[in-house]
């Protein structure tokens, strides 16, 4: 396999991320494929933010898998900064390949350069697979994720 | 009781945000309410940072409970703003008066007024009580929440 690159996401990989995040069981009810205009807005969004890394792996210029990484500093834990990890997703034709596992530690390392001290995510219940292999990574699932739609 | 304001933390709250933090079965360990001087450099990256809220609640020119709303752009569900809760305290004065509805219905109002589609928090699975208070405010425990130290 070639090499694999991470790098911010760019407007022109819109169409890719947004098939990932479609291509999900969960995804596939909430995602809008053919209306990328959503998309493109917060993209620029979070380009503007330093505390925000929207993330690609390019494979032989292929965009093979995503994830966001947000910094947030905070008070608790003596004014400690803590990173959080959403939206993780691998093209189906990588699942399995160690791509999963080479995404979450870019996200940690670049954690750890950014001077966390914590990093963390959260998972929905239901997909199991995701729980061992967080857990494989060294995570600990000590917490219950609330979340409430408005 | 006399009439409860919201607002952003100063400088001058520190000391009792971080008797708060301490002041906690968790807290205790992990805080230095002797050296305020980390806070004080986290509130002023927070105050910084027009997604970032530190808010106090303050009664009779007390400080009585703090929360962290942070305000997250992201590209999935349809590019749609999530806001996460971190470090809910209350005074243990005013545990069981209701300050702490109170604080999460004001963060799910500015959420809302961020508009944002979607709050989220985690809670360590060992505070029993915390899972009921947030399932009474409407969350849903969907998911689990992983931590990794750095």
């Amino acid at each position: 396999m070639s090499d694999l690159e991470i790098r911010p996401a760019a407007l022109e990989d819109i169409p890719a991320i947004v098939a990932m995040l479609a291509d999900d069981q969960l995804g596939a009810q909430r995602e809008s494929p053919d209306d990328l205009t959503p998309y493109a807005a917060a993209l620029e969004l979070l380009a503007q933010d330093p505390n925000q890394y929207q993330a690609v792996a390019v494979r032989a210029d292929r965009v093979v898998g995503t994830l966001q990484l947000t910094i947030i500093h905070g008070l608790s834990r003596r004014g400690s900064t803590r990173s959080i990890i959403e939206g993780v997703r691998i093209h189906a034709d990588e699942r399995g390949s160690g791509l999963g596992t080479r995404l979450i530690e870019w996200a940690i390392d670049e954690s750890r350069r950014r001077d966390c001290q914590l990093v963390q995510l959260t998972s929905d219940a239901s997909r199991t697979d995701a729980r061992r292999f967080y857990e494989r990574l060294g995570f600990t699932p000590s917490h219950i994720g609330f979340k409430l739609q408005l």
